[in-house]
This record gives structure tokens, sequence and C-alpha cells, in this order.
């Protein structure tokens, strides 16, 4: 398919540009600013292209997925030299991304050959049951519609134009409009380039995926104001994810959001862990805090333990850790300007210590690392200090007992995760801990830490409210399909109008056949 | 467990009474008027509960649901004597009502047993990956948390105390606090009692189930805002589910909101099955249109059909049919006021023709039947005749041509269910409206009424907005048990801290391994 229905994200004039992220500048030519007119379009030609993608059989969706992989590395080192500027992050962490990145459409594409997702279902005719007989009903599982999708700044490949959102609604067969991340306009461009490049070789219709980008707010607002778009995917600012929220929730006709906004992800330190080895735990767990100036999602902004052998050394060695860690380019100067002012109202916090500062930063955008501790009482007493402060800044929180302990967590708001760092004599108490922790938080995990994210079948990136706007789902890994299906039933229908994959000869995907799960 | 916590339901002075259906006239005893303290309770010990209910095993689980199905058969035949007398329905009616209660029950009974709902998911650890290994994820789902119900009017039975969304909460592991409705204190203290009998018996923590009850709107938003509720299921009108969503969304935790709320469940007759028998089809939609006087959320209160052989026919077939049926006695007398009046609207109506009235009543609450037709050009310019009238009245709108019948259908707000009435002949025109009925609906159906809803494995009753305020899930059939779920994810946990359904050695429940869906 070709045509111009959609604009073309560059070269207009007043447009906004491109900004080096290590020195806050811009660079390059500058991108459209689309408005109105520009969401209507995209949203109409995403409509227009439902009925035929979700049509496609499995196989023609999954070579999709892995061609805009293809297309993806085909763009070759352009696209990380673009998004080493533009984000200021380093080149084995964007190589690292990139291929997340592609691998999460191949996981995607085998998620969609394997059927499991369809949820077939099939309850025979019983003509003769008595007292009424049982009609023939036969159930599977729809896309949604089209979805919005909200890139993030701190992921520009693998959360962003083609992350997993995006990933995770084509395979669910709804089209993607995107709503760029104006951090990164270039590395956008050149993905979403990719992915029409793939729309095209495979005989898509254009609507199937749309890049809009500008700088403000107006843009993404339009977007979920649209009655075309069916559900949004959003990974941002708690302030972004829930004004959006709002937003749906107002429309005509309401829709979901799934937006991944704000945890501070605790880390708990079990007595037996922390007596055996409590220097390298505060060794391993500044290298966790400041990786990557500390952006992602699943910082561990909280550590939490009671008092006893082992804290003093695992506080000595995390400090002086933090002490030595550089400053590092932050994503944009919004994101520092927050971060700085966030750690700052940390040290200036009267029940709060400041344990160590990172070394100081010589450009604009450089963040310092920050590490604070306090007791569970002064922590309990005022709610701010359990907000994200997004970046290398943490706080320690000292508990007197497992009671305490047990107040501070009971306390917090909803987490992406909660990490435990335990010894064989901590199982008892770990123990106790896990039914508080399963209510509070999407993944719990042991003697690791939460910043590496498994894109893989069993991973839980989401969490209770306001870790996301709904913990029924997850943003990455393959049960990220569910989020963008609903269930439709067929009653007494003819084979020949029957959905292919509902009919009694179909295979290739499991089904519920009158309660007993088959895989054919 | 013994002991008082939660408020008994009857013999409270200053209390509320039951009204017998047929005369409006209040009967017996008062009931109780539950206030915010006894929210308070209900939820508080709710909250307690969780964590042992969840922890029950799926045995003892299924053994409780079961339980209560024997339990209120144990009521006997005051609870039918109950049931008519507050609902006018007849006793044929609730005998088969409470058959579908109780099969109910042990459906999710079995569905708890083969533990699919469980989600389980194992991706083990691949310590030799490169460039990083991958960590042991696992993943199961665990219930949301206590449920509030709010028990349905036109369902005293299957869609009230003990009705779907209390058996899917409980099949799920969530506590439930029951908001009963008003309609019937009377069957709704006796099935709580039969709840409460099984909670003791299974020796369960009372706070598992709890029953609130009074004629106001408070209770219920006292309820919803309790910060205890973890979700809302909600079977009524669409006043009552919106508001009851605005609450949801408006606490400090928003909380999902499941409210099947307003359907009109458009019939389409297709050209060769109303050519050859128009009449018959005629004939057979009356009967579901009068049934149980019409008090059903997928009553068929919509006829779709494009001009042509056989149309008349059917037309004078249904008049004939509703002008001879008798009027039926009501829920309540609110219901009655409100479906009085929606017809009368209808008959003022300038491009409203009255087909037919049923005979008229010689009681305060006796509805009489009503249809009209008007065109879809009509139709489509006022949008009041596509809005629900509660009761036997039905509209059937004549399209000129196929694209007039598509337009009508696009216009349409999401409905519960669509049917289509067709021969062999019809399955081309049927084949090109699927996916728009697809959109529209959450079941589909041929060659039968919307008004039996199997309860199986694969049935959806929901649909997109306002139909439901959540088209990703079901309140009728053993899916409904997913929408009091969420993921929850574990990295490198030990042996001994795992659930034990997510252990290695566990079996009775198919997982997810590594990609591979097994059945152990």
């Amino acid at each position: 398919m070709t045509g111009a229905a959609i604009s073309i994200d560059r070269n207009v004039s007043g447009g906004f540009h491109s900004v080096t992220a290590e020195t806050g500048q811009p660079q390059g030519e500058a991108f459209a600013v689309h408005g109105a007119v520009d969401v209507a379009g995209a949203c109409a030609a995403a409509d227009a292209a439902f009925d035929a993608y979700r049509a496609t059989d499995r196989e023609t969706r999954a070579l999709f997925l892995e061609r805009i992989a293809e297309e993806i590395l085909a763009i070759g080192d352009d696209l990380i030299l673009a998004a080493m500027r533009e984000s200021g992050l380093p080149r084995a962490r964007l190589e690292g991304e990139r291929g997340r990145t592609v691998g999460q459409l191949r996981l995607f594409a085998n998620v969609v050959r394997a059927g499991a997702w369809l949820g077939l279902r099939v309850d025979p005719a019983l003509p003769d049951r008595q007292p009424l007989p049982r009609p023939d009903l036969r159930l599977r599982m729809i896309p949604l519609g089209p979805v919005a999708v909200f890139g993030a700044s701190n992921f520009p490949l693998a959360f962003s134009t083609a992350g997993g959102d995006t990933a995770s609604a084509l395979a669910a067969g709804c089209p993607v409009v995107v709503k760029g991340h104006p951090a990164h306009p270039q590395t956008g461009a050149l993905v979403a380039d990719a992915i029409r490049r793939a729309v095209a070789a495979c005989d898509l219709p254009e609507g199937v995926f749309s890049h809009l980008v500008g700088p403000g707010n107006d843009l993404g607002g339009a977007l979920v104001q649209d009655p075309r778009i069916a559900a949004v995917g959003f990974t941002g600012s708690r302030g972004g994810g829930l004004a959006l929220l709002r937003l749906a929730q107002t429309r005509p006709v309401p829709i979901p959001v799934y937006a991944e906004m704000s945890s501070i992800n605790p880390v708990l330190l079990m007595p037996e862990a922390l007596k055996a080895r409590g220097a390298a735990l505060g060794q391993a767990f500044a290298g966790s805090l400041t990786m990557g100036a500390g952006q992602f999602c699943t910082n561990p902004g909280l550590v939490l333990a009671v008092e006893g052998e082992g804290l003093d050394a695992f506080i000595a060695a995390a400090s002086s850790a933090v002490g030595e860690a550089d400053a590092q380019v932050m994503l944009t100067t919004g994101i520092h300007d927050a971060y700085e002012k966030g750690a700052a109202a940390l040290v200036g916090s009267a029940n709060v210590e400041t344990l160590a500062r990172g070394k100081e930063g010589n450009g604009c955008t450089r963040g310092q690392a920050a590490l604070f501790q306090t007791t569970a009482e002064a922590f309990l007493a005022d709610k701010a200090l359990g907000h994200e402060v997004f970046g290398a800044s943490s706080i320690i929180v000292r508990c007197r007992d497992e009671d305490e302990l047990r107040s501070v967590i009971a306390g917090l708001e909803g987490q992406l995760t909660a990490t435990l760092h335990m010894d064989g004599g901590d199982e008892a108490i770990a123990g106790r801990l896990l039914p508080l922790l399963e209510r509070k938080v999407g993944r719990i995990l042991a003697n690791g830490w939460p910043t590496g994210v498994e894109v893989c079948h069993a991973m839980v990136h989401g969490g209770p409210f306001p870790a996301t706007s709904d913990a029924r789902t997850t943003s990455v890994g393959s049960l990220a399909i569910d989020r963008f299906l609903r269930p439709v039933s067929y009653q007494n229908l003819s084979a020949a109008l029957l959905p292919v994959e509902l009919r009694d000869e179909a295979g290739g995907a499991p089904r519920l056949l009158d309660g007993v799960l088959t895989i054919n």
C-alpha cells in the first residue's frame, strides 16, 4: 500500500528540534509538530485498517513482527548514534536495548503463532439435555481496536516507537498510533520508518502503524480522546499517566489505559544475608542504583532493613560506592532538573540523613547520585519520603524490628517490584513477609536487583496503583498481549460463518473443549 | 469460626420492609438498614480474611463452593416462595433460576480444581546464556482482594447474593461483601444465611462473606469507596453503574468496576430467513420479548430488517402475539413506572408507529408489552430511540437496503448480544455483517433468541460500553473468574518460598513451561 494519508515526520518549517542530551542544545533540522488534523488522519487510517489487519492469519502477522525486527536492525549504527546523542545513554546499553527490542518483536511473533492468546473455548451443543438443550457455543479473543502508544524517554528503543506496547498491540491485531517521545524524535523517526517499510513489505494497510510527534501535551490528549482509539499504552510520569487516565475515563466511551507510572521498588535486607555479606550487598546495591543514571522504572529507590549485624557495613559500602559514582548525563534537562529538585528536598528534610552524594558533574544535565537514611518512624510519618525521585537516589529505612518493617511495607503504595536479599536462615521471616509483598507488587525477586527486567513468558512488569493504572496486566513479557484483547462468543453459527480457528477441524492452537484443555 | 463482627440482617427496629411485587405493599418484619459502621466492619473482616482464604488449597475452595450450593438447596421451598413474592416471577422460572445458581457454583468448583485460572508460567533459569544469564522466573495469578458485589433485581438468585459475581469472586480467592438488592431482602437474607453456614461448615474465616442491606444508595457508595475493597461487580441500571464507576475511579486508589448496565440486543432478520418463515419468526420473537415481563439484560429490544418479502408477515405475527400478551407483574413499582414512562415516550414519538400494546393489567405493577416500528432514517436521527426500555418493549427498524442496515449497526452503542435469523442463502450478507457486529457486541448468535444465557465455558455475557463498563471480561460463564485475578511474578525464589503450585514437582494444573503449554 502506498499514499500519503499520514503526515511525514520531518523537515517541516515551524517544527521542533531534537536535543542533544549531554548539552541540552538543539541540533539538526526541525521535526514536524503534529496537530489535531494529523491525529484525526492517523486514527481514521488505523480504524480503516483494523478489520483487514485483525483478519490476517497468524503466520502473516508473525512475519510482519519479524520483518519489523529486521528493518530495525537494517538501520544499522545510525540508530545507535541517534539514540546515544538524544538520550545520553552509552553505546553498550543502547546496543543491548536494540537487541531487547528486536528480541521482543520475535518473541511476540512466536506467541502469535502458538495461538494460546486466542483463548479458544468450545462447548458443543447438547441437543438432548434436559430440561433445555444446550446450544453450540464457541469463544475467542479479538483485538480491542486501534491502540495509542506513548513512547517512554528512558528506553528510546525498547519502550518507545517499536517497544513492548507496540509489539504486543500489533501481535494482538490492533493497529497502533504512536505518540513519539519528544526527547528522541530522530531515533523515533528512524524506527517509525522501519515499521512503515515492514508494513509495506508485508502488503498491510498503511493505517496499521502511524507515528505522531510534537513537543507538547495537546497532541497526546487529542489522541486519547479520539473516538477511534480503543486502548492506551503509556510509560512515563505519574502526572502524565494520571492525566491520560482521566481523559480516557471521561470520554463518551471510556477506554482502558495501561499506564506504568511510578515505583520505588523496595529492597529488603534480611538479617542473615546482611550478617553474612552486608558490605558486598552495599557495593552491589550502589551498582544497581547508579546504573544508567538510575533512570529505570525498577530502580531500587528504597532499602528496608531491621537494625542488626551487617547493616552498618552495608551502609558504609553503599555510601562509599555512591560517593565515588561519576555524575552521569540524564535523559533530558527536565528530568535532570526534577531529579536534583527531588534529591535536594531529601537533603533538606529534617528527619533524613544524607549518607552520600556522587561526584559533581561538569555538564548541565549530569545527575549526581544520592543516598539517604531515615527511621521507620520518620518514613511512616512523612508520605513524601516514599515518592519516587526518578534517577539515582535511594533512601534506607532502618526498622527497629519485624513488626515495624511490616508497618512500613503495609504503608507503601503499589510497586512494580520487591526484592529480598536473604540466606537459608531467612526463609521463615521471608515467608511471613511474602503475602504482604504480594499485595503490594507485581514481581518479587530474591538475591538479585530489580533493574534487570527479563523479556519472557513469566515476567510481570506491572503492579498495584500507582505503579500502574491497571494491575491486571503487564507491559513486559508475552502476557502483555492479553491487555489488548476481549472475548466474543459465537452461538450456533454455521461452520462457514465461524472464525476459522473456531471450526471443528481447526488445529494449531490450544482450546478448552467442553471444559477440558486440549493442545491440538 | 463464630462471633458477631458482622451485623445480622433482620429484626432491627427502624429498618425497611420487604415489598410484595404484585401489590407494591410492604410485608413482614423490618430489615436492618446497614450504614457506614457496618460497611467498615464487613470490609475489615473481608480484608482480615483475605490472606487465609486465598491460601486455601483448590480442593478446599471447591468444596466450599459446592457446600454453598447444598446449603441453598437445603433452604427448600421457603426460598422459592420468598423470591416469588418479592420478584413477582413465576415458580417455574425461579426453580430454574435456583438450578442455574447452584449449577454455576458447582461449575466454578470444577474450574477451581482444574487450575487453568492460575495461569502458571515457568521460565527456568539459563545460567549460561550470553551476554547475560536468565534468572528463574515463575508467574501465577492471585486474587485482587475483597470484592463488593451488587445484587441485581431481575435475577434474585442467579445474579444476586450467591449469583455469578459472588461465585466467580469466591472461586478466584476473593472475600465477598454483597450489597443485597432492596427489592428482595427476604430472599437475600435466606441465601446469605446459607453462605454463612457454608463458611462455618468449611471452617473458613467469617469475613469471607458479608451481606449488607438497605434501601438507599449511600450504602453502596460507602462500600465502593472503602479502601479495602479491590473490585466491584454490578448488574443493574446504566445510571447506577456509571455512578459506581465514577466513585471507583475517583478513589485515592482506583479499582476495577465490572458493571453490566444497558443493552437493547439487536435482532437482525436476514432476507432469506424472513422470506421463508417471517410469520413464525414474528411469533417466536414475541415470545422472547414478553417472557418474564421482558426483564432480561438480553431482551430483544431492537429488530433490524431490510424491506422485503416476509417483513410484513413478521410484523403482523409479532404484533398479533404482543397484542394478546397478558400484562405481567414487574419486579418493583419503580421498574414498572420507568417501563411505562419509556413505552409512553415511544408511543408519543413523532416518527415511531405503535404496532401493538399487550393487554392492560389489573394490578399496579403489571407491565403491558409494547411493539413499535420506525425507519432507519428516523432511528439514526433520534438517539433516544436506541435507549433501553427495561421490560417487554421493542422497536422494529425498517432499512431500505444493506447499506442503511450497516449504518444503523455502526451507529449503535455497545451491546451484550446480536442475533442473526438466517438461512443458507443469507450466509454472504451475514458474513459481511459479522466484523461490524463483533465490534459492537459480546455474543453473536444465529437462529435463536438472546434471552437464554447458558452458563458454560464459552459464554460471554459482556460487551463494549455501555453494555458493560469493561468489555474485557464476562459476568456469566467460567471465564468470569479471570476478572478477579492479577499476575505476580517470582524471580529466583527458593522452592520453600515459592507458592506450592509453582514448584517444579507440582502437578494438576496446566503451565506454560518455557513458552510451551503443558498439561500435567
